[in-house]
Order: C-alpha cells, then sequence, then structure tokens
C-alpha cells in the first residue's frame, strides 16, 4: 500500500509509530497528483513547495515531540474559495485573476495549527455557483461530470490526489461531489465551522466542512474545524463534543427515520435500491425504523432559490458591475437575474425557511437521524443537462442535484453523505445521513456503522 | 395621595401591606380614565369589567396567601398591538375593525401570570408605522403630538391613567413617546422579550417593553416579561438577572460613554443642555465620562428604514392587496412603496447591520453606558411636519424622532429613557442610557441613580 492510499486515521497512526514520515506522506501524494491531474485536473494549484515545507515541520516535531494530533503532517486539499496567506483565492474564476489572500482563512489556521500540509488549492464550480465543475473530471469516468461546486476537492480525495479536503455546501456543494465520486463529504450544523476568510455563495447558506475516504476520517477534520469565531457573525458556541465515532456497530436503540416522502421520489431505481439495501444495514445493524414524513416540501426550492439568488447578487454587485465578462456565461446570468428579485420575495424566503427549520425540528424530535439517497441520480455525461424521469416529467440535472441537498442547507441540520454501492455503470451512489442541529455525533456515528459493514472502498483508477 | 398616582412599586408595597386592596387601585385607575379619556384619548378600549375581575381574584388571594409579586393587582395598560385572548387588537386600525384574539400573547400571558390587571389597550400610530399617534394627545399639552407609534400607553402613564404599560420599539416606539411625555420607557435587548402574539411592524427590529413612571418600575415589569420562547425566532436564552436597581446612588467606577458625534448634533439647545446636565449629575455620582464616537452614523437611516420597510410591506402583503382603503394614508403609502424595493437594497442594509453591531460592540466594550438624548426635540404642536435646524437644514418631525433611537433597535443593544426636566415650554425632555447586548441591569441601575438627584415626577395634569 502507497502512503497516497491511506485514510487520515491510518496514515496518523503511521505517522505516530513512525512507519511513515510526513514528507514521504506528501512526497507520495505530490506523485499521486503528478499521475493523476493531467486526467482530472482538479486542482488549480499544486502547492508543492509549501506541503514540502510544512512536512519537514511536522517531521522535526513529530521526531521531537511526537505528534500534535491525527492531522500533524497529513496531506490536504482546499477548494479554492478558502484564503491561505500568500496563495491566490482564485474561485475558479478569471474575476480573480490578481488576486492573494494576505491571511489565512479561519478553517485554514485551525488547520495549519494541526499540522496540516496543504498540497493544493482544488476546484470549484465559478464562485460555487453551480452543480458540475466543468473543468474537473469525475474520478471514476473521465467522460463523466465531477459534481459541484466542491468538485475538485470531491475528486482529489477519490483518486489519492489529497489525504482529505475541505469543501463548501450551499446548497449541496459537498455532499452532491462527495456522492458522485464515492467518497464522505459532510455539510456541519450553520455555524458550527466559521467561514472567515471563505469567499461566500449565500451567507445565510453557506457552511464549510470535511471531504474524507472514511467517516471517521469525516470526524477527526470536523473536531479541528469547530470553534466559535466572532469574525463569522453566525457563528455559534457549541458545547464539546467527542465526534470521533466508537469501534462499536450496534445500533440498537437508534431510531432511523425513512422518508415515506420527497426523498424517493423522482429517484434513479438503481440509487434508491442501494440506499434502501443500506438502510435495511441499519436495520440490521439494531436500528428501529421510523417512516417520517418531510414537511413543507413544496416551498423547498422555492426557499433555496429565494435565499441564494439575492445573496450572491448581492455579494458580487461590485465585480459584476466593473468586470461582466470575466464571469462564466451561467454564473453570469444567474447574477444578473439575482438583481432583479424583490425585497419581497427574498423576504417570503426567509419566512419560509423560519418556519421549515421550525417543522423540521419537530420532525427530528421523533427520531436521531434521518436517511436518504444523497442525489437522485449519479454522475452525468459531461454535456447532458436535462434528466427524464420516469414519470415522464423532466428536470435539470442541476435542479435535481440540488434537489435532496438543499433541505439542510435551508433548515442548517448536519447532514453526512457515505457511499453505498455502485449503479451498473459502476458509478458511485451515496446516502445522505441528516440530523439534528449539532447532532454531527449522531450522524458520524450512524455513519461509521454501516461503513463496517464492509461496502467496498476502493480508491477511483490512476487511468 | 390616590391609589392611581402610585408607582408599581410603592403600590406593590401597599398592597402587600393591605393598605390598599387590588380592587381599590384598579377602581382607582378606571376613576382616573373617565377623567382623562375625553382629554387625551389614549385608549382603544378600556377593559373596566376584565380588570375588575383580575383585581377581585387579586384581593382574594392576596388575602389568602399574600402577594405573588410586585406585578399583583397592578393596573396595566397594553399596547393595541398585543394578542389578550378574548379581546381585539386593533392596531388601532380599520384594517382589525373585525379582529379577535384567540389566544395570550407571551407577555399578556407572563403579565396576568404574575397577576397585573389589564385596565385597556392603548392606542398605537396605525400597525405601528409612525412616529406621532394621531388619535391620542400629548399628556402634558393637549395640542401637541403623543408621540408615536406606543403614544397611548406613554401617555396614559403620564397621566395617571394606567400604572405601567407596555409599548412596542421598532425605531423608537417605546422611547419617543415616553421621553415626550416625561415617562421612563425601555426597550430591552433584542430577543430579551418575547413578541410572540404581538402584531409586526419589522420582525428584524421589533421589541417589546415597559413603560413606566420610574426606573424601578421599568425593572420589576422586565423581570416579569423575560424568558426564553421558542415560539420567537429571535428569542434567546439569557441568564437570570436581577434588574431590581439597589437604593444606592453611588456610581464610582463606571464608565459613561458622552457622544462625541452624531448624538448632539441637529439638537434643540434646550434639550441639549437638560440632557448635558443630566450627564453631570451622573459624573457628581462617581462616573467617568468618557467620549465616544460613534461608528457608521452616516449608514444609520439607510439600514434602519432598509430593514423595516420591505419587512413591513412583507408582513402586511395580503391585507394591503385586499382592503387598501382602509389604512391611512401615510401607512398605505409607505407599504406600497415598500413592495417596489429590490432585495439587493435590503440585503445591503442587512450587512450594514452586521458591520454596525460589532462596530457598537467594541464601542462598548470602553464604556458601560452611553448617555445621549432621547430626541431631538419635544413634542411639537399638532399638524407640525418639519424642524428646521440651527444649521439652516430642514428634516421631517418623524426623522427627526427616529434618529436617535434607530441606532439601538438596528444593533439591538438595550436602551432606556429617563425624563430629565423640561422646556421653557413645559415640554418633557428625556436622556437615553444605552447599555451592552443584555446589560439591562447597568443601564436601569444609572437610571435609577439619576433619578434619586431628585428630578421632578409629577403626573400630567387631569386638565
Amino acid at each position: 500500500m502507497q502512503p497516497y492510499e491511506l485514510s487520515v486515521a491510518d496514515a496518523a497512526e503511521a505517522v505516530c509509530a513512525r512507519q511513515v514520515s510526513p514528507v514521504e506522506l506528501v512526497d507520495s501524494v505530490l506523485e499521486r497528483i503528478e499521475q493523476v491531474e493531467p486526467r482530472l485536473q482538479a486542482y488549480t494549484m499544486v502547492t508543492a513547495d509549501h506541503a514540502r515545507d510544512a512536512a519537514r515541520r511536522a517531521a522535526g516535531e513529530v521526531a521531537a515531540d511526537g505528534t500534535r494530533g491525527p492531522l500533524h503532517g497529513i496531506p490536504a486539499g482546499l477548494k479554492d474559495l478558502i484564503d491561505v496567506a500568500g496563495m491566490a483565492t482564485t474561485a475558479s474564476s478569471q474575476v480573480r485573476a490578481d488576486h492573494l489572500a494576505e491571511t489565512d482563512s479561519a478553517v485554514a489556521a485551525r488547520l495549519a495549527a494541526a499540522g496540516a500540509a496543504f498540497v493544493g488549492k482544488t476546484h470549484t464550480h465559478e464562485f460555487a455557483y453551480g452543480l458540475t465543475t466543468p473543468q474537473t473530471n469525475n474520478a471514476w469516468d473521465q467522460g463523466r461530470v465531477a459534481g459541484g461546486s466542491s468538485g475538485g476537492s470531491a475528486v482529489a480525495v477519490a483518486a489519492g490526489a489529497a489525504t482529505f479536503a475541505l469543501g463548501t455546501d450551499t446548497g449541496g456543494s459537498i455532499r452532491v461531489p462527495a456522492a458522485l465520486n464515492g467518497v464522505v463529504g459532510l455539510k456541519p450544523t450553520y455555524g458550527l465551522v466559521s467561514r472567515h476568510g471563505v469567499t461566500s455563495l449565500a451567507w445565510s447558506l453557506d457552511h464549510v466542512g470535511p471531504i474524507t475516504r472514511t467517516v471517521e476520517d469525516a470526524a477527526l477534520v470536523l473536531a479541528a474545524l469547530v470553534g466559535h469565531d466572532p469574525r463569522d457573525p453566525a457563528s455559534v458556541p457549541a458545547p464539546p463534543v467527542e465526534y470521533r465515532p466508537g469501534p462499536g456497530t450496534d445500533l440498537t436503540g437508534l431510531r432511523v427515520g425513512v422518508p415515506g416522502n420527497y426523498y424517493f421520489e423522482r429517484v434513479d431505481p438503481e440509487v434508491e435500491a442501494a440506499v434502501r439495501d443500506a438502510i435495511g444495514q441499519l436495520e440490521a445493524l439494531g436500528a428501529r425504523l421510523v417512516e417520517v414524513e418531510i414537511p413543507m416540501t413544496r416551498y423547498i426550492q422555492a426557499t433555496q432559490w429565494g435565499l441564494m439568488v439575492p445573496e450572491a447578487s448581492a455579494y458580487h454587485e461590485r465585480t459584476l458591475r466593473a468586470m461582466p465578462d470575466l464571469y462564466a456565461a451561467d454564473v453570469r446570468i444567474l447574477l444578473e437575474a439575482g438583481e432583479l428579485m424583490s425585497a419581497g420575495d427574498y423576504l417570503r424566503a426567509q419566512r419560509a425557511r423560519t418556519l421549515m427549520r421550525q417543522a423540521w425540528q419537530q420532525m427530528l424530535d421523533t427520531v436521531d437521524v434521518i436517511a436518504a439517497p444523497t442525489v437522485p441520480l449519479t454522475a452525468v455525461k459531461v454535456g447532458q443537462d436535462t434528466v427524464t424521469w420516469g414519470d415522464g416529467s423532466m428536470e435539470s440535472v442541476s435542479d435535481a442535484y440540488v434537489r435532496l441537498s438543499a433541505p439542510a442547507n435551508i433548515t442548517g441540520v448536519p447532514s453526512l453523505t457515505v457511499p453505498v454501492g455502485r449503479d451498473s455503470e459502476g458509478m458511485p451512489i451515496g446516502m445522505q445521513l441528516m440530523g439534528r442541529p449539532l447532532g454531527e455525533a449522531a450522524v458520524l456515528r450512524v455513519g461509521h456503522a454501516y461503513e463496517q459493514t464492509g461496502a467496498a472502498r476502493d480508491l477511483a483508477p490512476a487511468a
């Protein structure tokens, strides 16, 4: 096994036991990047020198004082919306051609303090405003979309081109590409992880979180990221929690909500079958399945778009006026449309969100987690814009990809996606586990228990 | 001294000592109402039977078990935006002609639980959307405005037609009429008092709070109102605090911020002199005066209006379509204008508020309270729409009345107005004491200490 193939947990153990040095680990991942990047294009920039410096420092520190924690010397990719002092934050956009971040974002500073080595910045759908990440290719099939907007991060982790990565999620942007590339992605509770120094798409929906190859790894990265930060107005002080799931897989007494509406409607039969099979595994582990009714479903799409579109336009107001032609056409049109929205429409969405949060909280009083598909279909071929469902209805691929992930953005509840197999064309399928606000430990415990049932966990091939 | 002249604290003491029964107290206030209402028109509805029932119940309870607390059997007026089960909530509007509240608002329920006797619902500027309350006359001069929007509550308390009252404050609507009628008004920290069951003007700026004749009374009423309420999405859990100020008046060690900008600009010289004299009294009590610079002042008006106008229009959307002619012209025009605002303008105001809150928090790190005029001019004559300042600039009376109170709505900090004398025409002048978020105890302590210096505290005359 090559060092780049190690999970965070295994790499940390190997570093701790002096079996692998951070320098070997980083060199191995950098080599893997060289090998797969021509095909995948996951990175906007590979920061080999920066990573090697960090690895050498980590190696010295580990030799002198032992490891600082499970991320010490671990190679990480950062979605290129996340500021690192001295690096450009391009947001995969020509608008940011001359950008240079002067200070670290909160999450970069926290990972650096934990000893992580940044191997590069990963591609995002331009300014996170889209579900495909067109620059990047799916880790499992070069002719298919990476998903987005954190496409680069998910593809890099899936291919062994980063031991873990960070993404951002405004309507599914961590979970969608994680699901489409067969890796784990966690959108934490709104406000749990600081967004200071992270380029915003829509501040009332934006989240930062980990993309990893195992649920345990997601827990380890999350633990390094959390902490109150007054520089993010939405940051909440959270009580200290042990996120790392224990070794046991017994779920006796746990109530898993299975949606009777919404989440299994207009879903590819292969996706549905894989997710229902995974839910059956949870039951086999002792969980009690409880049917839940998702509230206010006919307001989900309008609320998500009603909040996201004007906030995004407000954020981009100046640059959109100054340099409209530097935006990709799809993003520019959305930003321009957002300027025409009325305050009344925005406020209607805000009020719907308030009601939806309350209704979800009541629903979540009755179960510990909710299990559902992450996306209703697997990675489509590049260029495929629409999908036709069994009921004859047609939907844009973007609308389909965001449809099942948006509720957790609107309500702010934590949502974890875990791989639950592949479809007949070999494309990964994801199951979403949603929990109560600040209930990350519960979703991680359930995801980890499922993972131990032996689901395949291969790296995507090099070519 | 007649029972209607007693403060809440004195009435409570008299009830406790069996010197006055709740029935005598309520009868005395109801008689006073009959006496002054023809001139003042503070009430939309006097609920004599309801109050006498409550008084009889309270009298029996006090006789059997002693008093439940300082509001037991005390006559109270409620601004007619506040639901009481079985009563209309007219919002002083024809739109609400057929209204009937089915359940108590959170604050009405809390006051009822504390044993208060509701003597009536008081006039508001229609739906709280204005600064004058045209139905009601100033308690000191029938030819002058009551101020608003809680004009009825302030006038009733000033005239002895309620022992205390509740108001609401979105841009100054508790403090402005309290100042113009020579009584005490407290806008608590945003989220401290539940607004469930209270008609909204603009939910991100709305507050409920007491109007009383003494600072101590404001503390007693506040203590009964606070408490987390999940039915108000903005409600915050607050730690238990002793709001009632102690008997001492020594302010040694306390830092009182005196604004070097904004709050003394375009202020009537008599108002400025009275407020500066009162600030001098605080210094004489041991406080240290510290000059503070109010941040971001050029954004205050745009932020207040940018938040208030579209939220108000969103709230009234349906009734404005269904029955536009039932609104008064001034309110209808504001509501219609608000429907034309863009989401971008609203979001600009939201972002400015976030920055303003941070800047105020930094400023408030350097002082314990800030002292300033509540309003820049005293009660104007009915029909006076504009004021011309010494620098030759002209301002609408409404803009002037809201100018100095809006910052505490935008930032959410607590603000207490206390009477600090009269101008040469006998009109009351108010001083505003603003504190840190949840710093009610400090502003009440300072206001109470000032009050002990012997400022006149007469009731407004009956005729």
